[in-house]
């Protein structure tokens, strides 16, 4: 692996880190345990895939990191929200999360119910203070529409929805891709859709690559993510392995195989290091080229680390 | 009761009803069972009272109805989207609301929850697309950073975390206040904010009176609400009397007795009906001031209304 890649990578989630530490502080008041539990949640680690997506597409597009921030952490805000109801007990009943225990474990189930509203409501509050500083507010409008429809009913809801009928029998390849590029691929489009639309690109050869990126990746993640079930190290995961199998969920394991899902997943990753290719020659004049190179650089690596990754 | 101030009230919660019909549609696909799910609860019937609020607070700032429909119609959203949360066996565990099945006795626990994170959701969609389309969008832009600070940590999710330990103790009347300010008064100042919000007249004397308003009759609401869990009719209310005191809850009736706080509830409604008028003398040119004077008026009304009311 790249050390120039995971050094970048690191200091991004670092910054991402700190960003989100200083938005969600615990205040001294009557409903501080809510607080707290979002903080337990939303500063548990977690690889930030999602904001340093959006860092990268709107250095791509020509929008600062300081601009993109906290469109970035809003989408993580709202991606880790579904963590939490996804782990209560009426939906996934999942105990541990990150190697810890999930928040309505560590709390208690209204907690988590209210810690998950709470930080999906600020995800948007935090969107909406982005927006109204940016040069186009209009821009800023549509960025939050954007996640908004990602997190939404046709997206990661649509998704969770879609996953718990699943749960209850075997589901076709067709219904499980579908499934995925709702509950995973959704919320990995939203960066690209927000960066797009805060540097007001939307629609263009740039905007329409990155978004294959996203898509092309989302559904490697996902792939990555049923492999790691059977082969992965309870340990790094933080989670025990082999629950998919288990709970006799379908997956792509268990559809296609191990070894046809990995032949997926390598096809996909050598998908998305080919649009890496096209958006880098897409870059424009020299100074932005230099920049947007770069991105395109970090976004093929980061479509091997996501392949490479046991964890 | 006036009954062109009726008239006038069911016209504005029925182009409500409309928009909100609709907004969120059911579409044939495999997540369909959420949009049912939401659209059970939120055209359940209800009161509409905040958006006919944010309806007459836009009138008062010259801003039109149809700029303020989509994020008035967020708010509501925002109100379904929490009694969905609030009636789940880990939260007040209520099995009725407005007289039939609350959203997880009708479909199941996991789809309630999605149902609920889902208007969340589609609120901020909505005023984000509202947003977008206004003249000044950092207007629209600061209205959504407004409801989304009224409907969290620090607003509405607050109380309902206050309300949670409330109901493991008896708690002081400074509590209870602190609780309703929250848990109640602050989605009934929402409507108001986003109106000053998108009308960009923050700070503004008017605006400020309308806050004046809103909270008076936010703590009169919920005064009434404990008076009516005492002395009201089950068939009109649609859920069961005296669930309050059989739950050992504090209210400001078991705090303070049934006639302190009729006479509360009766000075509030004063306190409010003063604030209209001192908002009607601020009214400027005389087509304004017409449009404006009959806003007033209706808010009047609409204070008495809260004060009579049966259900």
């Amino acid at each position: 692996m790249n050390e120039e890649f995971i050094k970048e990578l690191n200091s991004v989630a670092e910054r991402v880190n700190k960003y989100l530490d200083d938005t969600v502080r615990v205040y001294d008041n009557p409903q501080k345990i809510v607080y707290e539990a979002m903080r337990y949640s939303l500063l548990a680690g977690g690889k930030r895939i999602r904001p340093v997506l959006a860092v990268t597409a709107a250095a791509v597009l020509g929008v600062s990191e300081e601009t993109i921030m906290p469109f970035a952490c809003a989408i993580e805000m709202i991606h880790t929200y579904s963590l939490i109801h996804d782990d209560l007990p009426a939906m996934d009943d999942d105990d541990y999360r990150r190697g810890r225990y999930s928040c309505h474990k560590q709390f208690d189930e209204a907690t988590a119910i209210l810690a998950g509203d709470a930080l999906l409501t600020m995800a948007f509050e935090v969107a909406a203070r982005g927006a109204a500083q940016l040069n186009k507010p209009r821009c800023g409008a549509e960025a939050i529409k954007e996640i908004a429809v990602c997190a939404g009913t046709e997206g990661m809801i649509g998704g969770q929805i879609v996953d718990l009928d699943a749960e209850t029998r075997k589901i076709s390849e067709e219904e499980l891709r579908y499934l995925c590029k709702c509950k995973t691929g959704a919320l990995l489009r939203a960066p690209i859709l927000a960066a797009a639309a805060v540097s007001d690109t939307m629609n263009t050869e740039k905007a329409k690559l990155l978004i294959e990126y996203a898509d092309t990746i989302g559904l490697a993640f996902q792939i990555k993510d049923d492999i790691l079930d059977v082969e992965g190290d309870e340990h790094l995961l933080g989670k025990p392995v082999g629950s998919d199998v288990k709970d006799g969920k379908t997956t792509f394991v268990t559809l296609l195989g191990i070894e046809e899902s990995k032949r997926i997943l390598d096809s996909l990753t050598e998908h998305a290091l080919s649009v890496c290719d096209m958006l880098a020659k897409l870059t424009g004049d020299a100074d932005e080229y230099d920049k947007s190179l770069k991105s395109c650089t970090f976004l093929k690596e980061l479509a091997v680390f996501l392949l490479e990754r046991n964890y």
